[in-house]
């Protein structure tokens, strides 16, 4: 059994990036009572206003090397830009400090981390939660609340900083789950990525076919509303997602652009029989995963 | 102006196939006040019980000649199912009757009313809501209040048939706009189809990935929910409009294919700018048309 880790540990914890993720972080930890002191780093100033006044964090600064003291850093900036922030922490983080972070791809990330001093800890970490909106006036206390946060171990993790990182994830109420980077961008790839891409390209073409059919946003139901929510999502962390894990996504892309021909094809020959399976079968798979 | 039709010309309406959006029609016009006897056809014994039961319809019958003598016709069954029911509908109607319906296709529809005989009055109609689950004890009097209403003129419209189906429409909350056949199905298969069969497709292939990498089901977060939200709706109501639009929609994946495909060469060539100026567009196209 692994014991929890000291409380000690997280005194002095520092969250890089005060958006969405961050904010609902340090709001979820408040909540839960969670005793340490919380410095927030953004580079806009009225976030850090917003995050002082709002008492989501207990400091704020606009510069990275206030986080010199911290205990544990979580990184909740979008991909590259914290794959940068980790190099730069290697030269200002004092010996045994845990860094974490929030991001949707992994491979980078954790060999960011790998190239850390030996002296320093690092654990990749990846919540399952997110919205369309991004931006600390959305962020909420429950964001993670019951979702997936998924650990991955670096050569850099050993067994408190992974302990420490799990009770953070507990703490917010999320659900911790580890998988190793090998495993993490190609299943994401498929959960997340893919669904992404399909939702931008369906609206793109859809915007495309609107310029001489404008009447097609009029006739719009739950259908296409729900399948182009995604597509709505903030720019720069799905560009960075994808610039990331651009091999396991063209790689899902291809498995899915197969099946989608296996369809078309069903449908060009009014393959009845094919169809009802093919839809059937979905049918099973959606309602045994979502209910 | 249009004037008002007159109110006994819907004294006697008969909703044929009582599952979620015929019971819904029915308990959203008697909620609205609607002053005409209902009646309802269904293939199921336990549905007409629960239909009378319930006082979603005044009468209840199996058969479908218990139509005779009624004024208005709303068929609610699947297309394909409701196209054959036309056919037989002409050589049961009286003289003057209105026949409607709610299918998401149109041009095998209103081709199969322009064969109705030339005293029966037929008017396309399509009401743009749904849910992923189907059924009377789904139904609610709430389906169509602010949803778009198709209206599509056949050979057999005149202009008081048109408007007593436009008032219909609008008695239950719903926002009639007319579209010509011609361009019902092809705007459909963007608005409407598309989405469904790369929703279909995308949960396919997450199956056939989960046989080997189950893991993948338990990472998945609102990307993925909402975006095979739809995939998990009627398969015989699907199978209907894929069989019933399966040219209009096959061009619209083909479409869709050569978008991703653009996606997927930006991702592979790593053409950040071009990335970029594609994720953005998608992401103010949905914004400009849902909020």
């Amino acid at each position: 059994m692994t014991r929890s880790p000291d409380p000690s540990i997280t005194q002095s914890l520092c969250v890089v990036g005060i958006g969405l993720m961050g904010a609902s972080f340090a709001m979820a930890l408040k909540a839960s009572g969670f005793l340490g002191r919380i410095t927030g780093i953004s580079r806009s100033d009225e976030t850090m206003r917003k995050a002082l006044e709002r008492n989501i964090v207990d400091d704020a600064s606009t510069d990275l090397r206030a986080v010199r003291d911290a205990s544990v850093i979580v990184l909740c900036t979008p991909v590259r830009l914290l794959i940068e922030q980790i190099s730069e922490l290697g030269a200002i983080c004092k010996a045994g400090t845990i860094i974490t972070d929030m991001g949707s791809t992994k491979t980078e990330i954790v060999r960011a981390m790998n190239a850390l001093p030996p002296d320093v800890r690092a654990v990749g970490s990846h919540p399952m939660c997110g919205k369309e909106t991004s931006g600390i006036d959305v962020a909420e206390a429950t964001l993670y609340r019951g979702m997936p946060w998924i650990l991955t171990r670096t050569e850099r993790t050993d067994e408190e900083s992974f302990q420490v990182v799990k009770s953070l994830a507990e703490q917010v109420g999320a659900i911790p789950r580890e998988i190793s980077v090998e495993r993490h961008d190609v299943l994401l790839a498929f959960a997340s990525h893919l669904p992404y891409a399909l939702s931008t390209a369906m609206v793109s073409v859809t915007d495309q076919f609107g310029q001489n059919n404008p009447e097609v946003w009029q006739v719009m139901a739950g259908g296409y509303r729900d399948t182009s929510r995604v597509a709505a999502s903030d720019v720069t962390m799905w560009l960075d997602i994808l610039l990331t894990n651009a091999d396991a996504i063209t790689g899902a892309v291809r498995d899915f652009q197969f099946t989608l021909d296996q369809l078309t094809a069903m449908l060009e020959r009014r393959d009845e029989a094919g169809l009802k399976a093919f839809i059937a079968a979905a049918v099973s798979a959606r309602k045994a995963h979502f209910g």
